[in-house]
């Protein structure tokens, strides 16, 4: 049943969420086994910004943002807050006041299976914001949900202290428990792309670099 | 039946409209009940547009766009062309000659529950557009639509004369009868809003600063 | 049966593609009778680009993006590669290192009805890309697909070596032994339209230019 | 403001709402110049349904059902529920109870842009809906609504009073003065339908029967 | 440009259209390398009905279904007819008077990328139809379009003349020189299931019937 | 990473899930606090349908349906199997053969968030299946997923050995840990709602059965 909020969750180490977060969603995503990944309308609200922090979750009902006040009392510095609605809704449960009250409690943005407002605001103040919409529709605050409980958001399952990872490209979710395993594959894979990128730019071709032309044989491409 | 063109409508008093067009969508939307918001897919075209106008209504059949030529000659400076197909539709209706047009005869900008196509055009010429689809597909004129009738546009009644506001957040209508007691509504919520994000800056709670805990508390909202 | 690459594809002449890259999509899509549109949901990266290229098609499978390699051995300087789906897909196909790849080829932009990623790498390498999704959902190389056979893109029949011209309203794509005409006639249209341009900014109406009035009233439009 | 019912509204005459509702859905919404349908995604839970009645309608917000009980108090022999959630929602507002209870006012069915549940229930009971979705989400009951004001339901205005005609075609809405009116139309339409479609079955073509060939010729149709 | 019908067009033998038929969309589409699917929005009127025929086919513009008349003075008994719009549309194109005059020409039915009405008097002449959209909303003849040309439908190129199978699983379409080697190919798949099903019946599995185990494990799948 | 298959989990009681199955998927999802709902997408093949049983997931890549077979291996009686893509996916995973196998092993039905396709065979086979899409599109088996790990799937998170229960109102998953408190639960809300039913069904109001005069007053509710 809804009404609940868990407080104290554990968190990922500092440099572990702000390593994951150099890397990026594509990195990060692809290094712990192409999981993880919300859904592709997630889409950020101004390009450039690129985040990562701990995710305090929401689990909130159609067109009511009660519980974001709750969760922002659970917000440390280096936090992200995750609102899943609990069917879908594209009102407009977030707008500056919120950024600004969030901001003032080291909130570093905001990713939401919704609607956000006050766009040219939350812009200026450079609070990121990753949302399935934009819409003015207003909400209320009548009915409960619940803090840091286990959401899917998106398609994907985030746990409270999960880390988050968010960019241009999308949001990806690292396991806590996993995040610095995948921090050291994400530095691995980025290290061997620098050097096939060399590779690449000056005209080798994949099909060679990664010798893939025997197998496609095999397989009975034809070139005619 | 279509085929009909309103002349001679009445409209706001301009400081009103402009004042609406001060406060924005998301304040205004709330000032008014929640109530003329335009469905979350009205999008701008380029960033930063906002403005306010009387509505000049336009209903066209899907594909054909002679009706945008009929209304031209029905704009005021000030106005909005507010289109809405008669049945869902994205083609490009409008591009940069129907723009420059419009410009010329004081048209402060077009919402359409459609397409529209010159984008590089408009964004250079300033004309801000919300459309349902960025669209090349071009249009004939062949069947009459209406002018100046009341139309549905992207969910939300609007009549001729109506105050359109317009910025990133989306759209919203606002009765011409009504467009100055909202104008009042939605200046008393600025006010306030101003003081309360001061507050929320400091890092005051929401939770404190609306006395929600008790109600939350009723409502049995347990922390664990 | 999938796995074709066919080599040696005839394209048109290069003097011929840019002149079609210059007049823009909607000038090019008039031109030819307004066919040849792209649907509306393929949309640019980044505002501003503006290519033409020949057609190297790629027929993958969803989630596959083992052809784009073999695809990137049949660039020629000025190409543009073109990427359908067997079944609808957002998965990301391309990204930085395919890009690098590309560009070092001659290539001069990507049209894919699917997903990409890296996309601040993308924008900051000026790679133009016109596809359906952003998406960072990692793809395999295991099922093979045909590379430069005819493909319907985003609803539209695209043969290797038909000029694409994509710029912010989309993508039109040419058959190849229609360009030449095709340039004439947008050309044509060009000049047409600075002349329209000229009157419409004075404030002369639509209505008298095209000399629509008459037929309005014979239609029945009826003025109240 | 939410939170109004209107009471004692006035309805079309009952000989009037059933003669629209054996016209049906296509032809009435003819009748009426093609207005007044509502959007395509309002579809029947179950085949061969086929009802007219007088509109009460629901203003309720997303995931909030309380409004429909107010709104059942409202029912007189012979009306529909409309309900238009004040932004997009598919939870399942209405359920067997519902129905049982309005079925025992009298009401020929739902029209609702949104979810509904029960469906085995329901259509056991041969209780009519046309809904956005099916959906078993359930809803609350802790925010007001209004009954009986105007809504726009998937892009159509309603009025309290006003006829709903729904069959497998969809649901359409005539205005309450109209009604006399349309009916006659649509009866003329009718007669006129069914010679048309005797001639139309020995084979002769709607070409000639319409005489469409000159105006074809005019238009610059070529036979290849 | 529109405006053009193509007349005496050529046909399969009708002995290979029958096949096809009786093989199914299912199957065809396999035995053909996976191709000329419709997309899956395709969906049949009512179930049960299983047709295949040759395709005569419309380009219409948006809600305009003049060409329709056009097209059924060239059906020959055993045609299909195919339309689909120049720009996405949902508008009823087709209902009962159409029926009746492509049922008298022994038209098979109507493959639709858009929608039809009068939905229960198609089904109860059994005359089938497979379409995007069931919507009331009427159309007009304004425009021309043409008759017989190469169209997308539904993501898929048919040219006049090719064979079209539909039934319960969607619409796929055959190339006319294609259909009677997809024929053959078809039935020896046919054969070859019965065989396999009724191995599978008694509980054999495909991991032993199509002897997969080995290649799963070269793959690395893991038995925890 | 993909490439694993869980044996030998654990599993509800099967009077429990049998008890789960009668009260059906609205009065489920209610016992257990309005939770595990699967996305309203999820659509049955044919009406009338009324399972549960236990989950045997498959965490499957788009367009490739390989991991089937290897989860059929670890059906047993009362199963159901439950595929969630690793992206969004509408290919035909699933037919006639692979629906004949899991029946021969004891299945009970299939739900995935992606395609099936051989409708009018599983229909005939009364083989239960919900669905996002009825789509023919093949798929291949040339790269690994895994079996009963945790999926999401339409929006849930499902557990391997979790008990779904799906009927005409769609599908919802119970966590096998709690499926005999829900089942307790469900039970006392189905007691109660027989004899609402019946109070209702003589004409008593909700708005006085559940005494909401006085609370929708307070509110602010007005009669006008």
């Amino acid at each position: 049943m809804p009404g609940i909020v868990v407080q104290n969750i554990a968190r990922a180490a500092p440099e572990v969420i702000d390593g994951l977060g150099q890397c990026g969603v594509a990195t990060v995503h692809e290094a712990q086994g192409r999981t993880g990944l919300l859904a592709s309308h997630m889409r950020p609200l101004y390009a450039g910004a690129r985040i990562a922090g701990s995710a305090v979750t929401i689990s909130a009902p159609p067109g009511d943002n009660w519980m974001l006040h709750v969760a922002i009392e659970q917000l440390q510095p280096g936090d992200i807050l995750v609102l899943a609605p609990t069917s879908p809704c594209e009102d407009g449960y977030f707008g500056d006041l919120l950024a600004t009250s969030a901001q003032a409690r080291g909130c570093r943005g905001l990713v939401i299976d919704a609607g956000v407002r006050d766009v040219r605001d939350l812009t200026e103040m450079a609070f990121p914001v990753w949302s399935k919409a934009v819409c003015a529709q207003g909400t209320v605050k009548n009915t409960l949900g619940s803090v840091n409980v286990p959401v899917v958001c998106a398609g994907a399952l985030v746990n409270a202290g999960d880390v988050i990872v968010a960019d241009d490209d999308g949001v990806c979710v690292v396991p806590r428990a996993q995040a610095e395993a995948v921090l050291k594959a994400a530095r691995a894979r980025e290290a061997n792309e620098g050097e096939k990128r060399a590779r690449l730019a000056t005209g080798v071709l994949g099909l060679d670099m990664y010798q893939m032309r025997e197998r496609l044989a095999e397989m009975g491409l034809r070139y005619v």
